[in-house]
């Protein structure tokens, strides 16, 4: 038995997210079918992180244990082999020790979230950002994002559905940039509660539309209250970017 | 009668071109149709360039005459709500001389075209760049391609379908640059012929990956003739970016 350490990019559009479910297709199982299709094996592939539907992965780490002896680059071409014509792919693989756990030992996920901030409809990037018509102020959103930055009760920025023992999260840091028509938002964090980059996100969105100050962003993040919350953005804008090992 | 010039993004990959085609969608006839929904007149929408099938724009410019007293602003909100679900977007719309004209007053066009060069398969950038797995050598290639830069004969280089009256062309500008795993190659001149820029970067790849010397590509282009071609890139690589006016 040999643990291989994946990295993975998809397009999260035509998935109900990443883990396995029985109501729509999902790129766990996307993947273990192409592994089953490969080694003849029923595996579980354990990721990073759970995305929801129609988030998108640049660099998604995952862990599987194959009973098959195979060079892990064979494995990847036979993986990518397999999986299309699917929009996902395998971009890394490596053996890794049967201790190290996708999971539990990373050490911290970063994501992005693009907006496209112009009154055209999207074409090229169709399904890949969320576009906002009005003009937004990138520079106020980067300085209130920064009052979410450090450990914080989050729970008016995560799902009611989250499965979180706590809703305590240290937020490492929040950036926002502008570059040309894009503003680009960068998070990263040890994890990350249900839903809370789309919620930030949204909350963010209102301060760059001039509609909440900078103190209305303070006060969401003080009501620790789910109903304080402006605006979830929707999921196509969110990318899940790397994750950190030791 | 108004004369108002657009700026237009579009992906190429559902369309048969720009061009109107009795056999299949394209661009033009798609924005013509949006402008008869918006105020019941049939024009004729005339560009700087004519893209093929699945090539893409970011910023193609156009003209078209309109009798309706339309404010560019109105008119640009109408024919983007009409052209819903096209991929197809006027980013610009304004008014001009009635003697501007999107092809002839054009004095540069330029093209962008992008590969993507790993070997895992395509998933978000899919229909979106040429992928080319084995590692290529881009500093090569851009000075490879300082020997197409200037006046030549580019029969090599120029479909067979190609209806120029002259098979010379000034090439301003090719260069090409690493960005990560992408190369790109950006390309510029007052007019190209038919597949040119294509036909350009094809012979460029076999340069990056060391199939072609700078020597083979300067014997092609010395060779005017189709069949010393290497390979005509793909087209869902190639960008149209801009036209420059005076």
């Amino acid at each position: 038995m040999t643990r291989f350490a994946l990295t993975i990019e998809f397009d999260g559009g035509p998935y109900m997210g990443w883990q396995w479910q029985d109501h729509g297709p999902s790129v766990q199982g996307a993947i273990e079918e192409a592994i089953f299709k490969t080694t003849g094996e029923k595996t579980l592939v354990y990721s990073a992180g759970r995305t929801d539907a129609g988030v998108h992965a640049l660099g998604m780490r995952a862990h599987v244990d194959i009973q098959k002896p195979l060079p892990p680059f064979r494995l990847m071409g036979a993986i990518n082999a397999h999986l299309r014509p699917h929009p996902i792919a395998i971009l890394a693989c490596e053996e890794v020790d049967p201790e190290w756990h996708a999971r539990y030992t990373c050490i911290g996920r970063s994501y992005e979230y693009r907006i496209l901030n112009r009154r055209a409809p999207l074409t090229l990037e169709k399904g890949r950002v969320w576009r906002i018509g009005p003009e937004m102020d990138a520079a106020a959103m980067h300085d209130a994002a920064q009052l979410l930055v450090g450990q914080h009760d989050f729970t008016t920025f995560r799902s009611t559905a989250c499965q979180s023992a706590s809703p305590l999260k240290t937020l490492d840091r929040l950036d926002v940039r502008r570059e040309g028509d894009h503003i680009i938002v960068e998070a990263a964090a040890l994890s990350f509660l249900h839903h809370q980059v789309r919620s930030m996100v949204g909350c963010l969105a209102a301060v760059g539309l001039g509609r909440w100050t900078a103190d209305d962003l303070q006060a969401a993040l003080a009501a620790r209250n789910r109903s304080a919350l402006a605006e979830n953005a929707p999921p196509e804008g969110l990318y899940f970017v790397s994750a950190r090992y030791p």
